[in-house]
């Protein structure tokens, strides 16, 4: 097809072979691979998942439960912490299929106790580091009083504990990742060999995109949850989890304007294509993206001092410089690597693939 | 209707009573008021704008031109630079409707030269001091480049000059923003002057929302553009553009868990709803947003030491004053007020106003 304004373009034998080696890293591992489909957001993505033998998923809402359920999906856990206004959603869907929610304080669990009508797996949030939700490993007076109320109601199927050791996307050096991986493991471990005496099934989940990408030590570990390395961003190959050749999209973006006198280039291909999470540049600067450009049948990918620096709505503006201005023309696409490819993906709603398919995600779904 | 979810509420009093006002100053300051639809993007919202007498509009892409049309409005200026790639696009519009395109270089002049069918209106894009896109106010050789293949072609109807001096959002006074309008006025001014013996029903079009609700003096100004004010937001309350009492949206957003050793609150409401568009906050830090606690029927705006100070896909952080902090409980609804509406209502893609009614845009449009 021809591309005539912002789109993004899913280079699929790239995102299989992501696919492909992280399933194969979890079985080497014996870990039981349920990936996060928060980044794709897509049923037709999902089914590349099935090919290689995934049966149970993780999403970040119950909206995006339902979708995937509604897609043939029957083992699904939510990783958000259970929201109570939504019981009666929650109650439908696991009417239907296999549902695993998370908790993280007792408040929540009372209304779940008073609430639930059906069986639900529930997966303790443990807090690692990362400091967003759960609950210190060492706080084991708050993990009793949730497992005092699963074992007393039988719809509250204790699963086990689960952690996303976020903090990794805020290092600066690999090593910083391996340290805090370790320090997750043994906080994680030290819970299973606490608990297990009453609950010899629990299992043990974590997966952030980093450690799951880099680290090779996973003793203790049951589950492996990682959700953006299916496509990879700017953010993940910063990190080290990733090579550029490992990320899977790009916004390809029409040319629309040129300002010599500035070294600025100005594509059609804004906030509410791009989405405005970015990184620092080597110039101290924002970075919203790198450029690849098209010469022939030749992508070039450009080098860090040409950048998306700036946005507003609709308009994005690329910083180039003098030795590679003359590579732009208004007319022309050049494609932009995203920084963080989960909100790219969310603002956009569908891909082309470099195969020639149209894929939609949840946010063209009607329902 | 029952709130379970991060959910967009229009405050539809405060909405038309902005609409209203700004309707009025354009009258009263005989400009012709061609309101940008760009932060709304709902054809309901453009139906309130018809009942003050608005006739014709703003847009931000070809895409959102074809919905508007799609509902009945027949006279549209599409305010970024024409993107050559979609000519096709444009020839099927024009067709149809009264449409004006915005140019900016001479290469895309070419290019419209070349393959338009229909008229359309031009209008050439000054840039004032913003540096984003146009040209500037002296370099008359590029704007005579221009006129040449207007005169030469009578498809393309040169209909004047066109600026959005953006850059009163990066001021910290009013007395900036002042300062930026008089000079944009300046230079408008001067271009009328010198070019309406060759062109004498050319217009001056310009009213980024800060100068639209600030600034008086449009002598020499025939039509105003504002967009933003139909909601404002918290950019605009903290450029002096409105009140408080004229943020016309939030977002209404459950709590999912509260964390006292670090004063924190977590809403089920992030990034993917609420976007990443930020300001500095008292602290030097990054606020997302402003809070709003319902007690009973009571809302209470929190003072700046309560804020939405972090988020990730799905979850947002609200750093919480010891003081406020028994405000919270999980299970409740609070509501952020957004920093910039315009990504938030384009993320959300509907509205709940407070009068009961849903109302869509054009991201839930099916086209």
């Amino acid at each position: 097809m021809d591309i005539v304004r912002p789109t993004l373009v899913l280079d699929k034998e790239v995102c299989l072979r992501n696919i492909k080696r992280m399933a194969d890293k979890a079985k080497a591992k014996n870990l039981f691979f349920r990936p996060h489909f928060k980044t794709h957001q897509s049923a037709e993505i999902g089914e590349w998942f099935r090919d290689v033998g995934v049966t149970a998923i993780t999403v970040s809402s119950v909206h995006m439960a339902n979708y995937f359920a509604q897609h043939g999906w029957k083992d699904i856990t939510i990783a958000l912490p259970v929201n109570p206004l939504e019981i009666n959603d929650i109650n439908s869907l696991a009417n239907k299929i296999n549902l695993n929610l998370l908790v993280e304080n007792r408040d929540t669990m009372i209304q779940l106790d008073k609430f639930i009508k059906s069986p639900v797996g529930i997966f303790i949030e443990i807090d690692t580091g990362y400091n967003r939700t759960g609950i210190m490993a060492s706080k084991t007076n708050q993990i009793d009083a949730i497992l005092k109320i699963c074992s007393q109601n039988p719809n509250l199927q204790f699963k086990g504990f689960l952690t996303h050791a976020g903090h990794t996307y805020k290092t600066k050096t690999k090593h910083e990742i391996f340290n805090i991986h370790f320090d997750a493991l043994l906080k994680m471990r030290g819970l299973k060999s606490r608990y297990r005496k009453d609950w010899p099934d629990l299992i043990v989940s974590l997966g952030d995109t980093p450690s799951a990408s880099i680290c090779e030590n996973f003793d203790g570990v049951d589950e492996l949850r990682p959700g953006n390395f299916v496509f990879y961003d700017l953010m993940q190959h910063k990190l080290g989890s990733c090579s550029f050749e490992d990320i899977a999209i790009r916004l390809v973006c029409p040319v629309i304007a040129k300002h010599g006198s500035r070294n600025e280039v100005t594509i059609y291909g804004g906030a509410i294509h791009i989405s405005k999470d970015s990184i620092v540049n080597i110039d101290g600067k924002n970075l919203y993206g790198k450029i690849v450009v098209r010469e022939g049948k030749e992508k070039i990918l450009l080098d860090e001092k040409n950048y998306l620096c700036d946005m507003s709505q609709e308009h994005g503006i690329l910083k180039i410089t003098f030795r590679d201005f003359h590579r732009f023309n208004v007319g022309d696409l050049v494609e932009i690597i995203p920084v963080h490819s989960c909100l790219t993906v969310n603002l956009m709603g569908n891909y082309h693939t470099t195969e020639g398919e149209q894929l939609s995600t949840i946010r063209k779904a009607d329902f």
